[in-house]
């Protein structure tokens, strides 16, 4: 029989043994993060949806949940739009730059700042997407050098070290001032740009062909236009490693013989080289990031085994100047935390775990005697009702859950020395 | 000029120097529990509105922010009622007993659960009380003996411990059916019962005459009845100390000349003294806790110095059975995370902590290779972009932001022969 009784739809929970490892991981990241220099805070789940709606959020501002208005009585007639004042964020940056506003004069002024809270998208529900996750944030704001992209990029590879992954990592780079300038080559608009990177974004899903039919059907450019766009998209793709002497002259030549900037991304991937000799490190020019606020430098990172990216951000100067009134240079670099749980692989802790064996209803007295016992010994203790015959199998079930030891505390006499290693 | 910018309505953000403390006092409650063996688990911050509106809640299910069904379109008319579908959780208890059901087959048979997560209620905002808050819970599931409340009320008593408050805090105690027997020896039916339990509640706010003028208004009983309830309510009030002949006998004889049972709760009581003499334990006959679940001992802790409880709980053998037709006992503690903060005191760390000097723009090799060899040496570090002279008052703003050493590394030959102790 169905269990009916499940999360709302797309939501989840998390069981005890995948939220140890969970916060394992979150540990690593959080540490990583604080211990170089990013300073963790927190902002409300909820914002105004007129923050929300800003156009910042490129398709995420569509997934947004709302929150009915309080004080409407039920059976009065509203109309949607009407209805709602708030929404869940759909990401961590908006809040940020909304926080900065707020206190910036209580701030560094080279403020760098770590989240990693829960973020919400009514996405369709599909296998391994939620609309509940969480994503683990860190933005410098104030900083207008490469310093902020260098330091973003070393100290999220350093995260990834620490996670052990660093050999199944790797970053790519662009610049919206680069895809800008091969829009313009290629003959599209301003009005249409935004909505062109949207489409070429999903190169990697829909192909060359599809990328074309969306860029015809949304009117956003003419055939020839499109196949332009595509080949000059190919030609910068011959840069990817970043060693051609393109890079050190810092710009390059297009397929119709244009010349367009590479901007800073040569300088940025020099330090980030310095400083990070192991780690592979690559110019993506099909690399556009989803949302609308990215002003310059856009980075990802890409995993070995799987298609989808596990880390991304970018530079983004005129988000905060939106709520403060002045711009602020900002910068910004997200590990998708759902995407890298199951790729993690952290190795046993060596703990001392005493499964503490109990009845339901004996003495309570015994039994918490026993494990302050265990506790002022420096033990974790885990109580567990045990099956009526205490065979092998039931201490393999022990060790497999984490414990180390094990202690029958059903006896009015047991104690400490009647603790029982077990065997892994 | 005030700045507009500010979270939404009764929500707040949290600034770094905050969040730090808050993540201290986090980390030991957490670690208090875990140790003593309540395991981990999560559920998402949104449930379907018709669990969230199923009676359990007491006022709470009026303070629920109610999330807008996908799907609607803009200029729609909809009636408010059919307007929703989701809402944010406004305890972690409801969702936990959901949580049950769904993945009982997959937890142990007695359940011990910690959840640490924000909760939602759109109470009208006030001095100290936020709209998204914090609540730590542990819970006891299929454990009906009272080892369940005993442990509750013990491991809760070590997080108090741990945090340093121990002192200052006592534990309250009362039962649901006392209450109830009280309630029909006062000649109340059982259909207002649950009424006038909310109502009497609030005796510590708005007083005898305020309990007498609402039971009225509410037409719950009539004026002799209110005036031998509130009678009966001070008889037991002598029973406060739990050191009297009536609690040895295990009950107790009102006013009026009958007499009521005090359930388990003189039992679970000398437990929990005899594993913590230390702390205060009470009797109190007028603690009720609003929520409507309750079914038998019910508890909160109170604090020397504030006039509102700082934890609460009790036990709830219904709430699970509405998920999983059939009845599981089940019993929780949660302490207001939110409420605590700033009543906790802790020691100053001891960290080695580096004030890393830096200018935005400067070569960003120079300053990451000394933070890379500061993290390698065991340091934590902060990037300080510092003011054009380094004074006295300077310095000292490093050591009350929690530094123990600075570092110039402006410089390109700075090196960690540099590192300067500061003077606390």
């Amino acid at each position: 029989m169905a269990n009916p009784v499940v999360p709302a739809r797309g939501m989840r929970d998390i069981l005890p043994a995948d939220q140890k490892k969970r916060d394992r991981i979150l540990a690593i990241i959080r540490d990583t993060y604080s211990r170089a220099g990013f300073l963790e805070i927190e902002t409300p789940a909820v914002e105004p949806l007129s923050r929300l709606l800003s156009d910042q959020g490129g398709d995420n501002e569509k997934m947004i949940f709302e929150i009915l208005r309080r004080g409407l009585s039920p059976d009065e007639s509203v109309i949607v739009k009407d209805a709602t004042d708030l929404g869940l964020r759909y990401d961590l940056t908006v809040p940020l730059t909304r926080f900065y506003a707020t206190h910036a004069a209580q701030l560094p002024r080279v403020f760098r700042a770590l989240q990693t809270g829960p973020v919400w998208r009514a996405e369709r529900p599909q296998k391994g997407r939620y609309r509940q996750f969480r994503q683990c944030d860190i933005d410098i704001i104030g900083d207008g050098s490469t310093s902020a992209e260098v330091d973003l990029l070393v100290t999220t590879l350093s995260a990834f070290q620490n996670l052990g992954m660093a050999a199944d990592v790797m970053v790519l780079l662009n610049d919206r001032r680069i895809l800008r300038d091969l829009l313009e080559a290629s003959g599209i608009g301003a009005d249409s740009q935004d909505a062109t990177l949207i489409t070429l974004d999903k190169r990697d899903k829909i192909g060359d062909k599809g990328v074309k039919v969306e860029l015809l059907e949304k009117g956003l450019c003419t055939a020839p236009q499109a196949e332009e766009l595509l080949a000059n998209v190919d030609a910068l793709r011959s840069l990817t490693s970043f060693d051609s002497a393109a890079t050190t002259a810092g710009e390059v030549q297009l397929a119709g013989g244009q010349t367009i900037s590479l901007y800073e991304l040569p300088e940025i991937v020099a330090a980030a080289r310095a400083l990070r000799p192991d780690a592979t490190i690559r110019f993506d020019p099909t690399l556009v990031r989803g949302m609308g606020y990215y002003t310059g430098p856009i980075f990802e990172v890409a995993h070995r085994e799987r298609d989808f990216s596990v880390a991304g951000g970018g530079r983004y100067d005129k988000v905060v100047g939106k709520w403060l009134g002045r711009d602020v240079p900002a910068c910004g670099f997200s590990i998708g935390f759902e995407r890298i749980v199951d790729l993690v692989n952290l190795p046993d802790e060596d703990s001392s775990r005493v499964a503490l064996l109990y009845k339901p209803g004996q003495d309570p007295l015994g039994v918490f005697q026993l494990r302050d016992e265990l506790l002022q010994a420096g033990y974790s203790v885990g109580l567990v009702v045990p099956p009526r015959r205490l065979g092998g199998q039931f201490f393999d079930s022990l060790v497999e859950d984490g414990y180390s030891h094990s202690l029958d505390g059903r006896r009015a006499e047991a104690s400490l020395e009647d603790l029982r290693q077990l065997q892994g």
